[in-house]
């Protein structure tokens, strides 16, 4: 396990960093904060998250752990300027939702003596900034750990000892490849999905007539519009594949409406139903 | 309000017939129950939700008002046969979830000396059966009535009435087009979609890989497949337009992501996240 008196630093303190901070502090570490809004690492150190922050990377010197919780390309730009603070043997680990990209990155620019662990943390929520920080969002989400071949296994030890302390659900391990792709997937086209819908329907008095699917379906459309077009052009080859999927079996269904093909709905709703079980009644 | 000696019969008694009959009881109405099934008759007497129960149609003569809650078609055929049972003077009405089909065929084929008032709860849940019944579901749920020029103003203030006493959130008038055309928006397409994204998704370890979201989009994919090709083809003329203007919508996305125009992608975000904001933050 991480040693209590190991000295973890964050960069980033929005949601995300906001709730690795209280996390860790919560569970006994010793947390600094980096960030370029003096407002955030007031907000952490007054409510006893970090023991101290600045807008200074320099403050990262000395650091065991260092958490990037900032978006993919900020992220590699902020290692590229800043490595220079980082001590020999210490370990870098991020929660950015693309994980090519930051592999292949920082495999060209990162000094060989830090080692960089990829992972992603699937939990969030629509709003944004610290203010909205919990780590109770951990406990019922997915930890996703993505290893390369050059990951040694005290790195990937500690990405599962972050997980386990901030008590994260279900920590799996995959590709930097399969991670994309199966995010593509599960994330980034529900979210496509979520806003597409909203900029379809212009009818301001909708709320009125809607159940609980429409809203279930949207509540992700309220999206932070900095960080997702960046998420999704960091993985436009799957994610283009995946609409394109989707597109077909939409046109399916129409196409199956439109000659009131019964048989061939039902198929589809009782594998679409049967799949679904395996999640579980409710996302709550 | 609906006198409590009314005598009020309720047809079909799975998830919804059995939550306006519990309701209904706990508003001290008087409830009988009609269905084919000898188990749902005996559960809601059991629960003491309905007085009286039957296999058997002639159980809803003298009845003041009759609710459906079958299938569309089944109400139709249903109607058809046992019309010859109700009381001059009462009020049908029903649940179905398509309205321009039910208030034309019932035009044409209703006794003059009853009223049919089209009403939708948009009130719904995975699960299917009375078992699953409970009148709590409709506290969150808007209620949509369908008048046409024909109804009364008496008709219409019963719907009013039973919306008031089963305690739904909101009650909206809708005419049977304006109705059918929302719904094959906020309802029919959204399941439409959750089903669809279950279909191209075949990897029975996703469970381990997703967040929030993807639950979200899909919890409605647990769909009935009896009932919703039947709603999907009543109403196919709305639905495949609106499949097409989602489709288009998505390309426009693809296409974004795939020339990364970041500019494109923020405005349309931006629109999609403010509409949203009109829903509030949660669908629970």
């Amino acid at each position: 396990m991480i040693s209590t008196g190991s000295k973890i630093t964050i960069v980033g303190l929005g949601l995300l960093g906001g709730s690795y901070a209280k996390g860790l502090h919560d569970a006994g570490y010793t947390v600094y904060g980096i960030d370029i809004d003096p407002k955030a690492i007031d907000y952490a150190i007054a409510m006893n998250w970090i023991k101290d922050g600045s807008e200074d990377p320099s403050l990262c010197e000395g650091s065991d752990i260092i958490i990037s919780a900032l978006y993919p390309r900020t992220f590699i730009s902020w290692v590229k300027d800043n490595q220079k603070y980082f001590k020999p043997g210490s370990i870098l680990t991020d929660v950015t939702g693309i994980k090519r990209e930051t592999v292949k990155e920082l495999a060209e620019i990162l000094r060989p003596d830090v080692e960089y662990i990829a992972c992603h943390p699937m939990a969030g929520r629509e709003q944004k900034g610290i203010r909205f920080s919990d780590p109770e969002l951990f406990r019922k989400a997915n930890f996703i750990i993505v290893p390369t071949e050059k990951n040694t296994e005290r790195a990937i030890q500690t990405a599962e000892d972050l997980a386990e302390i901030l008590h994260f659900r279900k920590v799996s391990k995959l590709s930097p490849e399969e991670h994309d792709e199966v995010i593509g997937f599960v994330s980034q086209l529900c979210h496509v999905i979520a806003v597409a819908l909203m900029n379809v329907g212009d009818n301001p008095r909708l709320v009125d007539y809607t159940g609980d699917s429409f809203r279930d379906l949207t509540r992700i459309a309220d999206i932070n519009e900095d960080l997702w077009p960046e998420l999704f052009i960091c993985n436009k080859d799957y994610l283009v594949a995946e609409i394109d999927k989707l597109v077909d079996k939409l046109k399916d269904y129409q196409e199956w409406i439109d000659t009131e093909n019964v048989e061939e709905m039902k198929k589809a709703m009782i594998e679409a139903a049967g799949r679904r079980r395996l999640f579980g009644r409710s996302s709550k």
